[in-house]
């Protein structure tokens, strides 16, 4: 075993716990680790307390599963958001690239993962009951599926348009395609296919 | 000013202190915050415990300057080391990469800098007088000086060497040429004159 010598075993502690972040190898963790001895007391302070901020008061909103500090998050509680459009996502993260690129005003639903039955993933282990009562009980029109375009996205888009298919709301998805600014070359084939079979007339 | 939507401003708060670590960009950093979220409630409270016991237990080694829990940090308490040998460095984390390589058998001694007029570093910031301390008390024969071959680094070991001189003490620096297995087309030409200057015969 390669020798590590830090000269404190507390250090080497901390070393081991910003390893376990996904992207940080030993290197950077040992150089965070010595950030945080060579900055202020109270830095490494703020850190901790932050720390125990987030697990303990950070939480899903009851409704749409997004990240929240309250039951209902900010998202559900802005009266601004269009009620009738309702796009549902696997992850709180995917609500993050969507609110940045600011193209959608209604309102979001996690699922919380992906249909996967090799995995062990069922229809009850998503957020699918609240999905189909909120459906029911706020007013949606049209429900964009922003799943991802893998195995598991597509057979789980299915599935949700077809347990609301006798609910009366439309159901739509997200195009596929060359992204924009792509070159040809780069993109795959099932993309290239799908952008030929959803080719739209030039007006 | 770009949006950035977490749903939750202690989230973002993390996000924000984690981004000030060197090599942590903001993608980084709330990866890192998102995986605080996922993991259990008691890896944050670990990671939170082993902050602030790092910058409460862990310190500077009263002889040595390495970082130590105690006031006389471990490799200054082994006395396998050999007292007669003093490898003089700049930082802590110097003797990390030589413990690494285990090429050096002596004790350490850690100046905390390198003179620097410009930047206003002058010879009382760095840890010389206790160097010159230990010289005249440890028996030590050789002083070896592994500083960075920069101005700075060489004024440095010049400094040094001359304070040493009256102290009866051999000085030598580590030697500087091409590194084993590096090709003549990728080193710098400083690094090649001095591989020429300090050629050794073939025997």
């Amino acid at each position: 075993m390669e020798r590590h010598f830090l000269g404190s075993p507390r250090l080497e502690h901390l070393v081991k716990l910003f390893s376990r972040f996904p992207g940080i190898g030993r290197k950077s963790a040992t150089r965070m680790a010595l950030h945080v001895l060579a900055a202020s007391q109270d830095e490494a302070v703020e850190l901790a307390d932050s720390l125990k901020e987030v697990v303990s008061r950070v939480r899903a909103c009851e409704r749409c599963g997004a990240i929240s500090e309250e039951a209902s998050c900010e998202l559900c509680r802005d009266p601004r958001r269009q009620a009738a459009l309702l796009c549902v996502v696997e992850q709180p993260t995917d609500i993050f690239s969507l609110e940045k690129a600011a193209v959608f005003r209604g309102r979001y639903h996690v699922l919380g993962g992906l249909l996967s039955p090799l995995d062990g993933v069922e229809a009850s282990d998503l957020r699918l009951g609240v999905l189909r009562k909120r459906v029911e009980e706020e007013g949606v029109k049209e429900v964009v599926l922003a799943l991802p375009g893998s195995v598991e996205g597509e057979a789980t888009s299915l599935y949700v348009a077809r347990l609301l298919s006798d609910s009366g709301v439309a159901t739509s998805r997200l195009a596929t395609g060359i992204p924009v600014g792509g070159q040809l070359e780069y993109v795959d084939e099932v993309t290239l296919e799908r952008a030929f079979s959803g080719r739209r007339p030039l007006d």
